[in-house]
């Protein structure tokens, strides 16, 4: 019986304008628009291997090597239902094509860094298998159409179809067709934007993304004001700092959003509390970074748990890293050497005592690309 | 050469509605209307005793035996100049009186409890500095009247010229004449209210409230959000609250309260930060208290610092101090042992875990009243 195989590989991405509320739980429709930095799938990236089998009895799916119950995820379902969708579109056009529409699928997954880290880990999942099972299907979908399909997976996972620079636009019809994501500008547009990521050690995670928004929305008085009067203005902003290269704009806004996100979950009620208090030694390291330097040369962000994202632009990499490496000396923790680095002069490194312990990996990143197809597949069982 | 003397011991209060913002630096005027209540002077006082004579060279401050520069401060200078003009109209009106309005003031004060445990000492030592003047003048002035004095020494000092439950009334007048505290309630009204405050270590404070709160004001975008739409009407809620007896509520605006005065210091811009891990794990003990006994019978706040006050009632005192005991179980830092405790049934006690470590210091305390007169007088050098 013939197996019918593709893979992808997706990238992660981290907000620097904050998806923190649904207007729709079961579209993940959001309560506003956000704007994310796609990661190199060189440093952190989802793997999937989709294949469709007449022998397959059912759907099925292995994270990391691992069964899931699909029956289960009703998001996982949401998303094959809508590629099924426009493939059988393509064979109802086209008669010649192998009837994959009618077929199970089976989707294997892995990461290429600790799910357990806490890096948006499901929307690079989601965002490579819709690529994997678009590819699978042979859809001429864009990017923005599939984003359509990955933000029912995981809302943030639209985000992940693209490269560069993107928008995820809230919408406003009920059915979610117009909630997808948009690519603000390419990564070749500021190819030098770079990421290092703290990895900090959580005691135990406080309430998962996905109720925690709710609470916010259900609970926050200040949360209303956020989604209409402040981030409408600030994507546009965002958005221009981003077109303009204007670093220094694009870094406020991001830490100031970051830090408005935590302040609607310490709102909420009960209070959510993602950072920790390494956490905060790490805006108050980045605070001293750019005071130091006489201008912002970086911006913190914190999704919903403790680790640090530090975004900067590889002209202040000797800066950044100098600082980080003062912070956290133990080279077993970071996962490249190669550049060269020097703490600023006058940098008050009092404020770092410490972190060295909270902080458990550096991983050194930058702005990456749209998923892509590989021929690399993952291990599946054969098929008789 | 004669000598005037007075003393007065005036309570601490915590707010359960924060005051957080100025809209006038120099005049102490809020932003926002604010509710406190008022606490024992049992258990924390500020002792003050102001003398007044023609032999004296300046107006001179003692803060707990060390000498203050008093040109520096001139929130004591616009208190005492506020309260000499009331004495001259009084002198001006009995020529028999003596003319203390003309003589210089010395203030001797201190504190039954340690400053540096960030306690709201400056409210209570300018209450208790505005409360032993007015004595020393034999002022007629009411409460109000004086609060209007007191509140332009530190802001909420204005709360602690009453007893029981207080109202700080924000005012619109740009000379601050209408910008008061008054009296919600009597501890008569209330009197098994009850109060246990953790002091929790902190490093190193954050930055000082009354630069804090500008830097609110002017960079948090949710702030004003908070001032218009969310105080006014809470403010009339929490009142309604104390005078209906209703703990539950009084205790969910004042925890809803508290987080939403933390979520805009971290909505500013750099993030204010005043709670720590300990802070935030001692909120989740509070909440399973409260899952635990199936409603609400305590609450949380947290002023600009670390320390947890909690507010409960008389009849749960076993139950909150149960809690408290199992997680700070070192008698030593308990202030008093009088009361019987134990845990709630079905506590989860792993919340705790730590937290004994952090808590250096546990006072146990009640709703109290207004500053009095006292006749034992601070030591103050002799006059020749």
């Amino acid at each position: 019986m013939p197996v019918f195989v593709a893979s992808a590989k997706a990238p992660v991405n981290i907000a620097t304008l904050k998806y923190w509320g649904k207007r729709d739980t079961k579209l993940n429709l959001p309560t506003n628009s956000s704007i994310s930095v796609t990661l190199s799938t060189d440093d952190l990236a989802a793997y999937t291997t989709a294949t469709a089998s007449p022998a397959y009895k059912d759907d099925s799916l292995v994270l990391n090597g691992i069964p899931e119950p699909i029956e289960q995820s009703a998001r996982l379902s949401a998303c094959l239902r809508e590629l099924r969708a426009l493939r059988a579109a393509l064979e109802q056009a086209d008669s010649s094509l192998p009837p994959l529409s009618s077929y199970h699928v089976h989707v294997f997954s892995k990461n290429n860094f600790p799910t357990a880290a806490g890096l948006a880990s499901s929307a690079a999942g989601f965002a490579a298998l819709v690529r994997a099972v678009a590819n699978l299907f042979e859809l001429p979908q864009s990017p923005e159409e599939l984003s359509r399909i990955a933000r029912q997976g995981s809302g943030s996972a639209c985000r992940s179809l693209m490269g560069g620079f993107v928008g995820w636009e809230m919408g406003s019809k009920d059915d979610g067709s117009d909630s997808l994501a948009v690519q603000i500008a390419p990564k070749s547009h500021w190819p030098t934007i770079k990421a290092a990521i703290l990895v900090i050690s959580a005691q135990k995670k406080d309430i998962s993304s996905t109720s925690g928004m709710q609470t916010t929305v259900k609970t926050s008085s200040l949360f209303q004001h956020r989604i209409q009067n402040v981030v409408p203005r600030r994507y546009e902003e965002m958005k221009n700092a981003i077109l303009n290269h204007d670093f220094e704009l694009f870094a406020t806004l991001t830490m100031a959003d970051s830090n408005q996100f935590h302040a609607v979950c310490l709102d909420s009620m009960p209070p959510i509390f993602y950072m920790n208090d390494a956490s905060r030694q790490a805006i108050r390291a980045v605070e001293e970074l750019n005071r130091a330097a006489g201008k912002t040369i970086a911006a913190y962000t914190f999704d919903a748990g403790p680790n640090c994202v530090i975004y900067y632009q590889q002209e202040d990499e000797q800066a950044v890293l100098g600082l980080l490496r003062t912070a956290v000396p133990d080279a077993d923790k970071w996962t490249s050497t190669n550049a060269s680095a020097s703490l600023l002069h006058g940098y008050n490194t009092e404020l770092l005592a410490g972190l060295d312990n909270a902080v458990t990996q550096v991983i050194l990143t930058s702005i990456g690309d749209a998923p892509v197809s590989t021929e690399e597949h993952l291990d599946f069982p054969p098929v008789e």
